[in-house]
């Protein structure tokens, strides 16, 4: 099939820049050095190419919906839920299943009582500056105490600079990563275990203590994070039609909107147009300041860079795989909701 | 069930604000003066209950995914697609199954072309301030022109005034409906047919030349349209779970968040709390200025407000409806995608 045969809007991935950006990640933090984070992509087969080309087997997840995807579809060696839960019952489903390994992060008497009740292992979650989840660095050691008095587990400690990753300034990306993961060295001290789990995209060859990164981001990349210079490629993009426009009107609109895109991080970019605004199912574009004000035809399709990635794919069923015009494959976004 | 069971982040819909909400519109706009707008609950049981209730038989649809949907679930009397569509495939497949009138909107010369390919009514939509779809008002009668020569039904003409509906002066509104009702009423003029199509929640009550009012917001709300003191009560929320939280942080953290929420209105309220910031599946929040200063307990449900219904049901598989905490129905959200 070829992509302007697709039904718009559809999110279309470039698989050479995708493997691309898997390849340069792999060499940077190869194997486990690198936990690649479920959220940014939602699909179990995505999940399965990022194994078989990247060599990566511990994933992480941000739900228990990704979760539990990840274990049906025998991607559980090493799943980390890299945030809070307070469902005892679900957990403990997942682990009774027993196609998967489970670690939960904890920061809260609370969720090591529901680890202990599931029987997951733990890695303490600490507060290394963003302001979120996790304990303080001087309360991670008496975590880690209580939950292996309660029979857990204990692999390590997690800490997210998540107020980092985005710095447009390398340096002061860098000087910001090295004051979190002295938090963290100091929480681990006390902890133990063999894992310190931490960053992102952003910070992904900015870490020395941490034995494996957080990182989603790379494999589609956004407008956003492209802001930072990374060796990463932009690989997603909706393909969208031109609904309306004339000669006489000055602009036009796209089928693609808020309920299509995310919107966190402000408006999409059509390449070679500026976006005006969007709406439920539309974006309305202008020609771009110096151009000749030409507009496409109604029936064009044109593509569509996300500012965000994550909460873009988690509006759609499906990611088409495309090498130039040619749709290669099609992977659902199976790991949406929760 | 209880609302404090339901797997979280869980949409929540209170029954009785709703129902008030569906008979203050249908005393102002009863039967066929109202077009409420499937893009604002995405659900055929809601659908279904609006015209049990609202006696409404005709709606509205933003993309051909609500027009099937619609279709399949006996709701097809009078379904117009409210936007603009390049695919005459799969609206001709629409009108060959047989189960569903359909009319749609067009606003060019291409858009002529496909619906004379599927052989549906349409409506002839025409720019009336929203720089959005729409032919200019004096190309309105051409277009019509066009269209029968093509051998279709003319049903009239729609423009939908959406830079006017949020101003929350109600005065500035009624002016700005007033003039783009002018130009409405210039295009009715040389289009002819019965329907004048127009409005949205914001102006719901401030149109006479509109044979029908296209309004969906009112019937769940959000904190944005809450700005424009109309007699529509919210009838949505999320329930959500703190995640994250202690006596030493001095902010709580729960479990929705970017892929939970529509954004571009900006951040959702959390009753009692200010919300700080969202990420992908958490909403950290701390206290409000003046308060006493604590914080809920990790495990505790809080009640979240979104800024903008749309984009917030399209993330969402149920609409949960409850009667206080009593989860009495759970409705699909089976109109999602495109």
């Amino acid at each position: 099939m070829n992509v302007h045969d697709l039904r718009t809007p559809a999110l279309v991935v470039d698989v050479d820049a995708l493997d691309a950006n898997i390849d340069t990640m792999a060499r940077a933090r190869p194997g486990g050095a690198l936990r690649p984070h479920v959220k940014a992509f939602k699909s179990t087969e995505m999940a399965r190419h990022v194994a078989d080309r990247g060599g990566h087997v511990a994933f992480c997840c941000a739900t228990l919906r990704e979760v539990e995807g990840m274990a049906s579809a025998g991607l559980g060696d090493d799943l980390l839920l890299a945030n809070e839960t307070l469902d005892a019952d679900r957990l403990r489903r997942l682990v009774d299943r027993g196609d998967a390994a489970v670690t939960v992060a904890v920061d809260s008497p609370e969720t090591v009582e529901v680890a202990a009740a599931a029987g997951v292992d733990v890695l303490v979650d600490v507060d290394v500056g963003l302001p979120r989840c996790g304990c303080r660095p001087e309360e991670a050691g008496q975590l880690a105490e209580l939950a292996r008095s309660r029979g857990l587990h204990v692999r390590g400690v997690m800490g997210y600079e998540g107020h980092a990753v985005g710095n447009p300034d390398r340096a002061a990306r860098a000087g910001m990563v090295s004051t979190s993961m002295d938090l963290l060295r100091q929480a681990h001290r006390d902890v133990g275990g063999d894992i310190v789990s931490a960053g992102g995209t952003g910070t992904y060859d900015l870490h020395d203590l941490a034995t494996e990164v957080q990182a989603g981001s790379y494999l589609l990349m956004d407008t956003h994070y492209a802001r930072l210079a990374l060796p990463f490629a932009q690989a997603l993009r909706l393909t969208v039609t031109v609904i309306s426009t004339s000669p006489t009107k000055g602009w036009g609109v796209v089928d693609c909107g808020l309920k299509s895109l995310g919107m966190d991080h402000g408006n999409p970019t059509i390449p070679g147009w500026s976006v005006f605004f969007c709406s439920d199912e539309h974006t309305t574009f202008v020609p771009r300041e110096g151009g000749d004000g030409r507009l496409p035809a109604v029936g064009d399709r044109l593509p569509v860079v996300p500012a965000h990635v994550d909460p873009t794919v988690a509006y759609h069923e499906l990611l088409h795989l495309v090498r130039g015009d040619e749709v290669i494959d099609v992977w659902p976004v199976d790991l949406r909701g929760w």
